[in-house]
């Protein structure tokens, strides 16, 4: 039986992620990865995760494994609206933060539908629009706000022009996947200003926020015109990604097309799980946990920035993420990171290379560094080694 | 802000689920409830889970909360593979066996592309079927098997007349939702001869196959056949659905679409829970378990069937399930089981009509029973007033 031919026109927009791809070449532990976007192992506290698991299990018993509601449990529902200062009715539990984004898409993009994203951007959400043949127009940043607004608005004249619809402009404000930067709240407010004006809506994707490492808060996208926002969490980076647990926050408008769509995705989300979350949220736990979180990882931060300094050759500079777990590199123009792959992968270094990231083919000489997984031991040693193989490439 | 305009052309084609609208109307645990496919909570081991989870844990440490595989972690994906003797590189972990449904339909079936399915079939499967705009035909069981085959016919006939394409015929062999009953080995045959006549595919869905109350096991329509089946199997009836785990076993070139998809959609199924049903698995536990709640769910079968013979109104006829959650009634020409909901849920009583489960439109006069969920007690009360309330209308 030929399968090629029994599969759907979709399968051909399925983009096989090649951090996934590094993967399956390179055993993560046995090199220096700064790829990936795990979270360090470090920060789950099994001993208080097996404690609450056993408190849930006494006060839900058999509850704790039986179906339950499509919008989530209402314990974790209540939880989240309450540390986000939002209604329940707004919180939908999704099953992983990567299901939040693909059920908006699915929701509200047709095919040829232009969905404004920045570039670079995450590659998990590009996956995601691809695969329902979302038309992905990428804008870069730029310091300059007049410049920057006017990137924006000379991309949704274009849309125009070419008789398209903006379905959404997909935003990552706090501590980016790649870049590790951050809008500030003038740039929030611009976005959402035009948001309004062209009347289309935003996704904002914010699993890295809580992870802040120096200075002020930045107010959500969401908080600023909730009708007008998809607010995206995750308890991942926060908790631990095992659970495979986020949540989404909108307009309840928008979150019954959601419920509809995730009664036939998957019924419910995990319910110990969610239990499991919600006590450790609403003790206090997670806060607690959090903290010590922040610390670990601002710690990797310092040191890996410390380090680029130290060994970087001329020419390769770097952002300075507030936040998050990544960092991204840029190399002089000229430089291929696909094609550094096989030097580097060979001496022992993984990395994502920066142009997968960018939906507009841009970003050939980048890469994103991840920090938070590997001991500081690794990322010294990775950092002196990445250093030695680039300068001789430079 | 006018959402309606936002929302993509699928939204019009997701289907809320009736069932679910029921549970809206009703406390499931006020009422006699018949609706719903909830496994009894009585067979949720929960010592067990937590001595379980307290093992895994102690043994993968921190791995146990760490992203994992997109096809599943290694230990589940052999359990599964040894349990059903399959090839390891054939199993592919879902979340939850209604992923299962869903990524087979969105790898397989463009807009307008048929799928075949028995009429009456799993209202879950048919919503995701629905909400990818497929053409559903139904064909309904028929026990002689040359009419039944030539039913199957006419309709491939028909399809083909129609310049339609099947992509898969979707088929519950084992203890049929909504009906309870079985596919002989014969029709399976017949039907896994139809589909290499005419190359086709089948989606094997098989949540109840385990659990027997009497007769033979029949060989699956995979084992007939293991290029032409994908086979969808589920923990939730033969452990505990809570855990939204499920599987699929296909051929490695399908399986290879599906891991691509599902990487967009959620990375990778929840990693405690993998771990957690693969010790249960592999220790004999979940066996061990497994006769309990068949034992259980024989007795409350044996007295749903003698409180029918004994309660019902003449002219009411019903299935004879050998195992499975399910049983199916039919009541006379006339009768519209979703007109009688306000009688029945206004006196305590929930079923769900059939009607919900015909692709076609039919079965206005049937209605289905669950027996796993409720004690005995409430099955024998609540059969009596069922018949009581029936009887008044018939």
């Amino acid at each position: 039986m030929k399968y090629t031919e029994k599969f759907s026109e979709d399968v051909g927009s399925f983009f096989r992620s090649p951090v996934r791809e590094i993967f399956k070449r390179v055993d993560l532990n046995a090199i220096y990865s700064f790829a990936g976007g795990y979270p360090s192992a470090d920060t789950f506290p099994l001993e208080a995760i097996q404690q609450t698991i056993a408190e849930v299990i006494a006060k839900y018993g058999a509850k704790a494994f039986q179906y339950g509601a499509t919008q989530g449990v209402p314990e974790l529902r209540d939880a989240v609206a309450k540390r986000y200062g939002v209604p329940v009715e707004r919180v939908q539990i999704t099953s992983s933060s990567q299901q939040g984004i693909d059920v908006c898409t699915r929701v509200l993009v047709n095919p040829g539908d232009v969905i404004l994203t920045s570039s670079p951007s995450y590659l998990g959400a590009l996956q995601s629009f691809r695969s329902y043949r979302a038309d992905i127009r990428g804008v870069a940043h730029n310091d300059n706000i007049e410049e920057f607004q006017a990137a924006y608005e000379q991309m949704i004249a274009q849309v125009s022009e070419d008789g398209k619809k903006i379905k959404f402009l997909y935003m990552i404000p706090d501590f980016q996947n790649p870049s590790g930067e951050s809008l500030t709240l003038e740039e929030r407010k611009m976005l959402v200003a035009l948001a309004e004006k062209y009347d289309f809506l935003i996704v904002e994707d914010s699993p890295y926020r809580e992870l802040r490492y120096e200075g002020e808060h930045i107010p959500t996208m969401y908080s600023l015109s909730p009708d007008h926002v998809i607010h995206l969490g995750s308890f991942s980076k926060i908790f631990a990604p095992g659970f495979r647990l986020g949540w989404a926050i909108a307009h309840p408008d928008i979150l019954d097309k959601i419920y509809v769509c995730k009664q036939s995705l998957d019924l419910c989300p995990p319910i110990l799980d969610q239990y499991v979350a919600a006590e450790f949220l609403s003790s206090g736990r997670l806060d607690e946990n959090l903290k010590k979180s922040v610390a670990l990882y601002k710690g990797k931060r310092d040191l890996l920035l410390s380090l680029l300094n130290e060994h970087m050759p001329q020419g390769v500079k770097w952002t300075h993420p507030e936040g998050g777990l990544f960092l991204f590199l840029t190399m002089p123009e000229g430089f291929e990171a696909v094609k550094f792959y096989d030097k580097s992968l060979d001496a022992g270094v993984a990395y994502v290379a920066g142009e997968f990231f960018h939906p507009d083919g841009n970003g050939k000489n980048t890469m994103r560094l991840n920090f938070s997984f590997m001991t500081e031991e690794k990322i010294r040693a990775g950092i002196k080694l990445l250093a030695e193989i680039l300068q001789t490439e430079l």
